[in-house]
């Protein structure tokens, strides 16, 4: 197998990223290469013991910056390195392009210039894994269409259900349609009209109604399928209250002396707390409905959340998520 | 002051909903009316000291149960204790209701049979009062409107900053929309239809843009706007987020004997954080837009919590909100 990684991707490139390449050429026996600009890259690497590794360095001049357009960006940096690593898996000559670089951006040269929408795909999703005490889910669209249809949920609900029997190896995933209420009648106009058209289809995976955001945190449903804005606001809330009671619990253990000393002795449970709910243990969320294998990172990666980036990049590969998606799109539309 | 609690309400009523209202009694000098079925009432007052308290009690036969579709309860249990309790405010003869019952059921009472909306009010909205390590903020419309249009965020954002002054007490409440991106061209077509019209037009509030979760936390605002939908998917991942993390924390921590110890060292400092998020300290959140003062509590509610949903409706009687309202509108609409 033959993996891209974009050199130029996280908040830090290219440190992280050349670090995660590394890490996952130790661990897999897969082809790395690593696309960006030439001379960056290898100061890196020459930071690694790279002996024997097998990895490859790809030169693209370009780069577009976490504060780019993403729509000018990709249409005015050609040369970039997200152009030049997923043309590599459009011809061929790679099975998957992961990078933790600007989202937008990602979507855009996906989408518009290099690998395209696979046919029949009217809106291609952008899909987190969410790592959670009762196991991982696959959640989307996250925030690559802000306004949908009835028609793109169903897709977005095929999609998942492919990626979660792919990657997280689920046999008949439990798809539920992200709402403010369980009952039928629930939801905004999108959510009804999207229930109804489920319910009467006849479906190619396992619809189980509509789910509050407490069930889908219980665990209840391996695919939760919402609109891009929702779909964003809920998992960037369920981010933003980890982060603002993680930061609560430490000011207050520390107020005190005596809080602080059972701080000491708590902590193995709270390095486990985080280790359970750890999103750089996923590493990145899949793109969904290009020709390839794209995962796209969190800007803020480390070393490992790219290795595991590229772990995701390779488990898509070998379930054959792409092709996947293309046969049950042609089993959907006869 | 007199103001109306519903003895019906919360899931283990009449229990919590009484004790409440003697909680409240106890602490304040305003007129209590205890509404529902007045033998049940007076078995559970029979449990309290109520000597010398200003407490009353308005018998009404019917309740509308937290299961009962809305809609159907409003209408045909006329005599609920949601009617009566509403009516005594319609009629002047109570000043505020207060309700932990079926949201649904307050909604439908207030605003199809009993107070209605506020002449040029579109929608009602229900909004929550967040309590965060970085202070209170209102957020709305948290489930009363699914789907909305760019006009009804306007009010909601004109009725957040009437009650955030009231009760909140901020002088000029710095008012936000809640989106997937800060920058101005980021949302749904909803959110940047708003935007355009809030931009354009001569507010009598304080808009200050467009907010991700993690900013609304952050207590950079305080009035956080939203449609229905995504405000109750905002409020309830919020919630689930926060239990999710906390039974977390408590099963690692109880996994092994040093951390237990540990646990059992920082226990004042989980205390004092369950304080500072606490719901029940606000108890809860008003229903803005119809002719009168109404406070729905959760469903959970205990004592405490009634009694400062109580609390809530004193604040917003003291500080005018309705008249507010109807001035702020008449404002908007020359």
């Amino acid at each position: 197998m033959r993996i891209v990684i974009d050199a130029m991707g996280s908040d830090d490139y290219p440190t992280p990223d050349v670090a995660g390449a590394v890490l996952a050429a130790r661990e897999w026996d897969d082809d790395i290469i690593i696309v960006g600009r030439e001379e960056a890259i290898r100061q890196e690497m020459a930071r690694h013991d790279t002996a024997g590794l097998k990895l490859e360095i790809v030169h693209a001049p370009e780069v577009i910056e976490m504060d780019d357009e993403p729509a000018w960006a990709a249409r005015e940096k050609k040369n970039s390195s997200m152009h030049v690593g997923m043309t590599l898996v459009r011809e061929g000559e790679a099975d998957a392009y992961v990078s933790a670089g600007n989202t937008g951006g990602v979507l855009a040269v996906a989408t518009l210039h290099t690998l395209r929408r696979i046919r029949g795909v009217k809106r291609p999703a952008l899909a987190a894994i969410l790592p959670l005490p009762a196991g991982r889910f696959v959640t989307l669209d996250i925030g690559a269409n802000a306004d949908c249809r009835p028609e793109y949920l169903i897709q977005f609900a095929l999609m998942g259900h492919t990626y979660a029997r792919a990657v997280l190896g689920c046999p008949e995933p439990r798809v539920a349609l992200l709402s403010n209420g369980e009952e039928p009648g629930k939801g905004n106009t999108l959510v009804k009209d999207t229930y109804k058209l489920m319910s009467s289809s006849d479906l190619n995976f396992n619809f189980i109604g509509n789910f509050e955001p407490k069930e889908a945190l219980a665990g209840e449903a391996d695919v939760v399928v919402a609109d891009g804005f929702t779909g964003n606001v809920f998992i960037k809330t369920l981010e933003a209250t980890a982060k603002m009671l993680t930061n609560l619990i430490r000011e207050e253990i520390k107020a005190s002396p005596v809080t602080a000393m059972g701080g000491l002795l708590a902590k193995p449970a709270f390095g486990r707390v985080a280790r359970r709910v750890d999103p750089f243990e996923v590493g990145g969320g899949p793109l969904l409905g290009v020709n390839g294998v794209v995962i796209v990172g969190h800007g803020r990666s480390n070393a490992r959340a790219i290795k595991n980036a590229i772990g995701q990049a390779r488990k898509a590969v070998q379930g054959g998520v792409v092709e996947a998606i293309r046969a049950g799109l042609a089993e959907e539309q006869p």
